[in-house]
């Protein structure tokens, strides 16, 4: 109870996690940089976090808008987004918010007790003092020349090839996954067509859509994929064969499938191909009597995939 | 036509598609290496191109099995792959197959002519002799030290970044598609679920499913959503009409819908949310008749969502 009772330290974020974050914005900042302009707006705040660790800037530009006057030098922008940079990472790994951080490197010490020596290394980089804040270049105050997001990269490296395996397994998934889905669009389709062949209400007294015409089969395939019944005539519910029918069908096999009236008077033995070629005529039929306007109807005919 | 009668070279590779095959081996035998492992497959033969530039090894391992007696140190084989992938993108960057390669370093310069010299040097020193080929390792023949993997990717960064911008655009395209695309299996289950209830032959005589019936409703719904007509009784095929009312039933939204029977001398004015009710009722009943195992009974429940 006692231990429910006492407030828990937050766990801290993983490490690898951070490196993410790092590498990412560190590659928007090339980009950024490169395009002659500095981010400005790398703040906790400001910058959102979607899926997966995926991290994105926001608010890029709203500075330069709201400051247009005030103008300063873009050079000193772009090495003060490393210093916003460093004291967001660091505000993360200490679970504090940058603006409550008293004393930079005390935090930088704690963020070292938990954190690889590597991280801390690359965060004390980011913090240091930026070499235009003091003039003399040269002097010995441990000033160094003006950071890079290319420097920053490239001391990254080793993370950013960890990073680029785990987006490209992630991309393998979603491509599996995204696979999976457009089956399921593609069947959608093709049952809503047969939905809108059988069963048309206003073709009762049209030859061509009564129960002898070829249509009566389409309608009897109806029944044959979603209507199942065993031997005792109880109903038998199967996604997997109503599926494994439809596909047969958009592709048209060879297959044949015997199919009875509802009276049992009557059967016939079709191939899904010959069902596929009476399930296009019979949507072909309803496009052209179809009320929508010409382009509805190509717009219809492009989505279908006919 | 004679431009077409001649035969024309083969345009360049890209060459960031370049580094990025190199980017991609290179992060794979980082692995391969860390389990002290060696790729030694790594031949035009034997990697693999997937979509979007992705490539990927293939019979990795294979040769550790057919040559398992002849057993070379595995430092040896790896400093090997080194020299497979510099052959490799020599081979890709010329065109030649790398076995037609005769002299190794006038394909280097012809290399050099189209790429950059970045490109030039990576592949130069993927090249370069082997330490352990020459075995004091501090003599002047211009040996280096044992490449290592982590060293190719620490030069590669800049790429790696690049590549990482790229898989990570990629990743929200992908992401983006499959949002849309995950509608479509809820759809098409609903849809085939609309499909089992109506106009089921076996439930002809029963009282629940007859014509005055609460399913009579939902058969009545199932004119609305696939047989629509207009004014002058010609149909309309409408696919985004079908969706959307679909996706109603589907949450089951207050919206209220007007159906009239086919004679037209009934009307009802349903919510879409009375409606859902319905249809989960009357589905709930057959799997309750239906003759399928309990357990196929869970699946499909399961795999209905319900």
């Amino acid at each position: 109870m006692e231990e429910n009772l006492t407030p828990r330290r937050p766990s801290p974020v993983p490490e690898r996690v951070l490196w993410s974050y790092l590498v990412q914005i560190a590659s928007a900042l090339k980009v950024i940089h490169n395009a002659k302009l500095a981010a400005r707006c790398i703040d906790v705040t400001k910058v959102i976090l979607t899926d997966k660790n995926r991290v994105r800037l926001s608010a890029c530009a709203v500075l330069d808008v709201l400051h247009l006057e005030a103008r300063r030098p873009v050079e000193d922008l772009q090495q003060e987004d490393f210093l916003h940079l460093g004291k967001l990472i660091l505000g993360i790994a200490t679970n504090t918010l940058p603006r409550n951080i008293q004393d930079i490197w005390a935090s930088l010490d704690q963020l070292g007790r938990v954190y690889s020596p590597d991280l801390k290394d690359r965060v004390s980089w980011l913090l240091s003092p930026l070499s235009p804040q003091t003039p003399n270049a040269t002097s010995p105050t441990g000033a160094q020349p003006p950071k890079t997001a290319e420097q920053l990269l490239f001391d990254l490296a080793q993370h950013t090839a960890d990073l680029l395996d785990a987006s490209f397994n992630l991309q393998d998934e979603t491509t599996a996954y995204l696979g999976r889905e457009l089956e399921n669009g593609r069947l959608f389709r093709l049952a809503a067509k047969l939905g809108v062949i059988n069963e048309r209400p206003e073709f009762d007294g049209d030859p061509n859509w009564s129960e002898t015409g070829e249509r009566y089969t389409l309608k009897l395939f109806r029944d044959y994929v979603f209507h199942q019944v065993d031997a005792a005539g109880n109903p038998i519910v199967d996604l997997g064969h109503v599926v494994s029918c439809l596909n047969k069908l958009d592709v048209g096999v060879d297959e044949k499938v015997y199919l009875t009236s509802r009276d049992n008077q009557t059967a016939f033995i079709v191939s899904y191909k010959e069902l596929k070629k009476q399930a296009q005529t019979a949507f072909g039929d309803l496009l052209k009597g179809s009320s929508s306007s010409k382009q509805q109807q190509q717009q219809q005919s492009g989505r279908a995939g006919y």
